[in-house]
């Protein structure tokens, strides 16, 4: 990009943006106690198509992703630097609405925009850093986790890659469908929330918490979090939610809807363990007749080198699933 | 890229880099006051070329020019975040070599890799973030220049772009000399070197230091500082120091040194504004007979809207440039 072009437009991003701290080389910050880092790339073709999504959606998503990093710690988000690559059919005002969705999501878990980079490239791509404070109850990690825990995940599985493939599907009538019966999945794929709220509550009522984000599908996040605590899970197949417009969506898209919550990813949910005890006062912070978003999975049964397995409740039928063969590859089944 | 490879590689890089902060969602951080940070990014084909450099000089130059825009602004780095998006040409080992270049870069300067984000695709690139500790006397920005201030550049100018066009010269006999002949140009621009030391030594004995570097070459540091202080700024031509390789080499390439002095770029030198005691405070911290980076190259002459004079005097000849309409373009010449 020429020098001029980028600093109209830096000065453009501030008023956008209404952000003081850009100019200088760096943004001067302050923290109180531990401060929490995160990047992030979204890069076009990979994470996102400008065909599927609106830049509004696609600025409110590139912060909501990185801020899940900071739910995932109970954090408190404070500030993002943004950079971005940009090719030439990305115009002014696309970046406008892209800012404009940037700040909608920032604003909403009072965060900044701190400062950035912007290159001119062939390839649209958005890398973002977020920092953030630590939660005074502390932070919480994912090696915590301690034979006798609850496993807990928030929210549903399975929703975002399913509006993923929706997007993404020839079938014009499906995508016509979708908008009005699957548009659950749509949303929760173009533009996640991050548990922020929910975090802090989790942390701020429990002893001994071990949480991270899914983005990368409740496998990954099973798997890498029995890993790092060297524990070992047992999940309930039958208790993993999953949407009911999940649910249908998979099946007008012949896909299996435990494949999609366990491999999909972009879930930006929460996964936790804790003490029973823990469990029953973070249940008691909801008040009564409110939905709780969270929901007991499993449980961590001994501590050993780290594995997960899957069990079969009474409630759950093996014939719900199309093909469960790429989830036992990975899972050991009872 | 493939969950399974993108984990594999991130426990090669925990080896690479001796970081027992990469693996949870965030990495968390401690800082003692402000903390600064800066993000950049390098995309292949825009800011480097394989065919030009080794990845270990690519690995040392990314974490460099983010280390400098702490220097910018006298801080000292703390860590980095790094975020790569890598076409499938890139193997194991060309990532293995650009960790110990980035590794190498960021130990110099007690910098730790803390955290990061793999992603495939077709275009190379780097995204560092770099965030800092403010240094105990205090932080320089570029707002706070004054009438009546000296200005002052660390080192020299032009040579990284010398350097530039020297690699990427279709004159194959003077590449090959310019590996004997031009070695300093080529090296100011393969692996350059973050002002850090001498930034804190300016900060260390000055009253009001107005700082930035020079990355995006000496006439936009000239224009953003006086702008940024509103203030007019009055440079001496003759006293820019170009290096004798880049004088030599840039009669090799025909090209004009000064205008690769004030736009070439990528110099990460220091301009700074301070007033004649903080410059004799400072010159007198350097010993005797040790050669000082820093020179006098104009003075701030008044408070306005900020705009940048060239002058003549009597040490220096016009004819010694070639062609300084583009620079003229931008400065007023009295």
């Amino acid at each position: 990009m020429e020098l001029s072009t980028e600093l109209g437009l830096i000065e453009e991003i501030k008023k956008w943006t209404h952000s003081d701290l850009i100019g200088d080389d760096c943004a001067i910050l302050t923290f109180n106690g531990p401060v929490l880092a995160s990047t992030d790339s979204l890069v076009e073709n990979v994470h996102f198509r400008l065909s599927t999504t609106s830049f509004f959606d696609l600025g409110y998503k590139s912060a909501a992703v990185n801020l899940s990093d900071i739910a995932a710690m109970s954090g408190k988000p404070r500030q993002i630097l943004i950079s971005l690559v940009l090719p030439d059919y990305v115009k002014k005002e696309h970046l406008h609405e892209f800012y404009l969705g940037l700040n909608d999501c920032c604003s909403r878990y009072d965060t900044i925009i701190a400062g950035g980079n912007l290159t001119s490239s062939t390839q649209f791509s958005i890398n973002i850093t977020v920092l953030g404070q630590a939660h005074e109850k502390g932070v919480a990690q994912r090696h915590t986790a301690k034979s006798g825990d609850l496993i807990i995940a928030s929210g549903d599985f399975g929703a975002s890659a399913c509006g993923f493939h929706l997007l993404n599907s020839k079938d014009e009538s499906l995508k016509t469908r979708a908008k009005e019966e699957f548009s659950y999945c749509l949303k929760r794929h173009n533009k996640p929330e991050p548990r922020l709220r929910l975090s802090w509550q989790m942390i701020e009522r429990s002893k001994n918490l071990s949480m991270m984000d899914t983005s990368d599908g409740l496998a990954d996040a099973l798997l890498q979090m029995s890993k790092a605590s060297s524990v070992s899970f047992e999940v309930d197949l039958a208790s993993i939610p999953i949407h009911e417009q999940t649910k249908n969506a998979a099946s007008a898209l012949d896909l299996n809807p435990f494949e999609l919550a366990f491999y999909g990813g972009e879930d930006y949910e929460l996964l936790a363990c804790m003490s029973e005890s823990d469990w029953l006062e973070i249940k008691k912070s909801f008040k009564e007749h409110e939905d709780s978003p969270l929901k007991v999975i499993g449980k961590v049964i001994k501590n050993d080198a780290g594995s997960v397995k899957l069990i079969q409740t009474a409630q759950f039928q093996w014939d719900d699933c199309l093909n469960m063969d790429r989830i036992f590859n990975h899972f050991e089944k009872i």
